[in-house]
């Protein structure tokens, strides 16, 4: 089958690759309907994280069962699922706390479970998979595609900056995540929106999304702004949804007294100074986002057509044209690239 | 009057010192009934905090309204009443989402606000000070005096790791605030509670304030142990209230993924890492107590007799003895030191 490998920073193959097989009694087999490139994987494109070797690329998937193993038990051959970037049990003390990501037999997916791909292997199925009561209308694929992951992060952003009614939300970040914590912030019922973006189309489908303001100022007259928005106090809730320093410090000194950072960009380099925490009074909470605590919600509001997220997919290309999709999240031509298996 | 003066690391003297004075009109001053030294008074003692000049020291006090500025209402001459390190307004917006150690109109007691005295002046009288209902006997003034600072500093981190019913809670340190978060955590009805003191006379304080487990290792062996004691998991809810690197990771460390770090030790050369606070999926909340939050509550239970917090004090000294106060904190013989004027 065909799958996508990247060599070295900037070079990304679409290559013959080996079929994924039943490894374990609870894994499953999935054809992929659609995959995507994330804005994680820019991270090693650009050579910003290390590669230690050819590395087979992508965790975003939503596709039809194939094969199951001998102990799946919930999940059947010819479902249409969606599952996130780790396999979970579902059933450990911490998942059932909601912390998925963090589940005592937590598994990467490794090489086989490769999502850019036109099949993967997904350990933990019965844990990981949620499966839709029906097979989905085509144009709702893009969608579920970004529940995978995008729209799970940029919920739990917004669950962990504590987004609700009444609530000042901020988002630091205009990538496919921020934008989707934008979503959820507006699902969750905020009063103010405040989406700091200086790309006029990011800045477009925030307001589509539920923005009430934009903020085009990032660093210090970025955290002034937002001061000016909130009465000189600070929003209440920020997501910070790129993982540097200078958009950690952004996002904490963005929030008031009291308040809560959701932080779900994978953090890079970042230190707190003890200072930079004690005196400020935020609340501090994020890291890997456990999607599959929301996955049935946010499956059931896709399939009821209350949201649409997948509308951060600007480019779609075939799998084959994976190389092309990588350039154009890179150049930011693209907010986000689904590719077609 | 006399007063208590930091000159140098080690150097500390009861001189006379001026009279406080209302300087404004929402000013009060009181008799202090009884004062204290406080473990954050040890960081200039030892040289680890820069003195910049001779500094008149304490910020704990329980006491007799002597005269109020012209602008003060609610309280009035007579009373007994404690506040807190931080003036605060007690009605702009932070204050009533209950920080009001970050109050918009936040003041620090200054020099003239020394605690460690005979009187003292209390700014921002009617937001800052709580009054009791009537005289306290004095067998009460201890606990009282605790509520300023130490209790409601506990209490506060037990609330910021969010201990409660069928929560296992960790404390980390065994200073007075450490203590009174066992106690906190016992008030608001957690399951079990893990005491990390290596000191006997203050793991038996811990057990009388409702510690169920003591750990006496640190470090490394600390975090296993408290493993050992979840199932592997690491405790809900842990207090940190130390204030060094060491503390703050044994802390975060000891937590499990969606479990909540309440730190409440002045942080001091602290510094967080992204991978520390990012794939550990804790929470993380604290900074200075807004005590006043808590004060009316904790005056009640402790005017009911429901908690007994003075307890702390092993040591009281008549205010001319303050030099020797400190030398039995610097040297551990003592938990904490009550000061008579």
């Amino acid at each position: 089958m065909r799958g996508v490998v990247m060599h070295a920073p900037g070079d990304v193959r679409v290559e013959d690759v080996e079929e994924p097989q039943i490894l374990k009694p609870t894994d499953a087999i999935i054809r992929l309907s659609a995959t995507c490139i994330c804005g994680s994987d820019l991270w090693p494109y650009r050579g910003a994280d290390h590669l230690s070797g050819p590395l087979h690329m992508g965790h975003e998937y939503a596709g039809i069962v194939e094969e199951i193993g001998a102990g799946v038990s919930l999940i059947r051959p010819g479902q249409f699922v969606v599952g996130s970037f780790f396999a979970s049990d579902n059933t450990c003390e911490i998942c059932r706390a909601g912390y998925h990501t963090s589940c005592i037999h937590r598994e990467v997916l490794g090489t086989s479970g490769a999502a850019q791909a036109e099949r993967m292997r997904v350990p933990l199925a019965d844990g990981t998979l949620v499966a839709t009561p029906d097979a989905p209308s085509d144009v709702l694929i893009p969608s579920y595609l970004a529940a995978s992951d995008v729209l799970g992060t940029g919920w739990f952003g917004a669950v962990a900056a504590e987004a609700g009614p009444g609530k000042t939300v901020a988002v630091v970040g205009d990538g496919a995540v921020g934008l989707l914590a934008v979503l959820a912030a507006k699902q969750l019922g905020a009063e103010r929106i405040i989406a700091m973006s200086r790309h006029q189309p990011r800045q477009q489908l925030a307001l589509e999304f539920g923005a009430t303001d934009i903020v085009a100022e990032r660093g210090d007259e970025g955290v002034a702004k937002i001061k000016d928005l909130t009465d000189g106090l600070g929003a209440h809730s920020v997501v910070e949804a790129v993982g540097t320093q200078e958009s950690m410090m952004q996002a904490i000194r963005s929030t008031r007294p009291g308040g809560h950072v959701g932080f779900v960009g994978v953090l890079h380099g970042v230190e707190l100074r003890g200072d930079d925490i004690f005196m400020t009074h935020v609340h501090l909470h994020g890291g890997p986002a456990p999607v599959r605590r929301f996955l049935p919600q946010l499956m059931d509001l896709i399939r009821n057509r209350t949201i649409d997220p997948g509308r951060v997919f600007d480019l779609a290309l075939p799998l084959d044209q994976a190389a092309e999709g990588y350039r154009a999240m890179d150049e930011r031509r693209a907010i986000k690239v689904l590719l077609r298996p």
